[in-house]
């Protein structure tokens, strides 16, 4: 008999091992849904970022004067990693590592029984926005054309850079946009002074 | 020796039991994000739906030829609870206790540098479709006007019901607006024949 309650304890002791490095695993995640890089500093594209928080979505967006004749402007629609979201709504701002993903996609106007109005159809490019220490400018921005599995930093002197920098409401994000991260940060006070 | 054995085994038994249980209850977590409701049969506002899964937005749709004059539609967004969502990723069907999102806001056209396109802007209205094995139809719909808490179902009678029996391409939803959701469903073969 006390050979087999050894025993018993001995595999209750093996399982709950087990369970507590698989959780320490887990708990580990914050880092897990973070940006990942080549050793020659490409981006990896991220995977599972539909899984991720929304932040909002737009149609034809655009910060220059609209283009005569873009009839079937698209719609993007913004996320960001879950461990980065849950910081923002804890202080107002971005931690290291947050990715925000803006992602493209066609609008479609005809289609089952829609009649009007617009909806989502085919992805078309996949942007993305780096907070990350272990970069040189601290932010970048990525962009994943197609099924592209890594990409370089786009060059500091894009106009992404210096438009995000200016008009960014927090930390060089465009959280005028988001709805429900805008109260947040009008409530812990982190919006930038010029907005 | 022997003893210092057994009550080192005896004690990661125990913390491995307690893990085990706490795993057990977070296991039973697809329960803690399904639709809730009071003893008379109203649901309550589910209240963390942002964080839940994104499935898509529109601008405007509508299932009518288009009213004129309606110079400022609304977009939607919908979402869906995780636990649905995992299992539909699994199976292509809804699993019971699913809740779809549907939610309703202002499209802004002006506003910080932005100037074409529309952006989303205040929250106007949410309405609820749940699956829900203690329901007498299985399925109903809800609606949350403003700060509303909670909310009776629509009666049966409501055009929601039929049109969604109708036209919806999965399981009286509409799938085929869910452009990641249609991939999914199309590899489980679970459209609607008549889809």
């Amino acid at each position: 008999m006390r050979k087999i309650r050894r025993a018993a304890l001995a595999v209750v002791a093996f399982v709950g091992l087990v369970t507590l490095l698989v959780d320490a695993r887990q708990a580990d995640s914050p880092a897990s849904d973070g940006p990942q890089f080549t050793s020659d500093h490409r981006m990896l594209r991220p995977q599972h970022y539909r899984e991720w928080i929304y932040l909002s979505s737009g149609l034809g967006m655009s910060y220059s004067p609209p283009a005569s004749g873009d009839e079937k402007p698209p719609f993007d629609n913004v996320f960001v990693n879950p461990s980065a979201y849950r910081s923002f709504v804890a202080t107002g701002t971005w931690p290291d590592r947050t990715v925000f993903i803006l992602e493209i996609r066609t609008a479609q106007s005809k289609g089952s029984i829609n009649q009007a109005g617009r909806f989502q159809g085919a992805l078309e490019d996949v942007e993305v926005h780096v907070k990350d220490s272990r970069l040189p400018g601290k932010w970048a921005f990525f962009a994943f054309p197609a099924s592209a599995q890594s990409a370089p930093a786009i060059p500091e002197q894009a106009s992404c850079y210096s438009c995000h920098q200016q008009h960014g409401a927090v930390d060089t994000t465009f959280v005028q946009f988001y709805p429900t991260l805008l109260e947040i940060a009008k409530s812990k006070g982190t919006l930038k002074q010029s907005y």
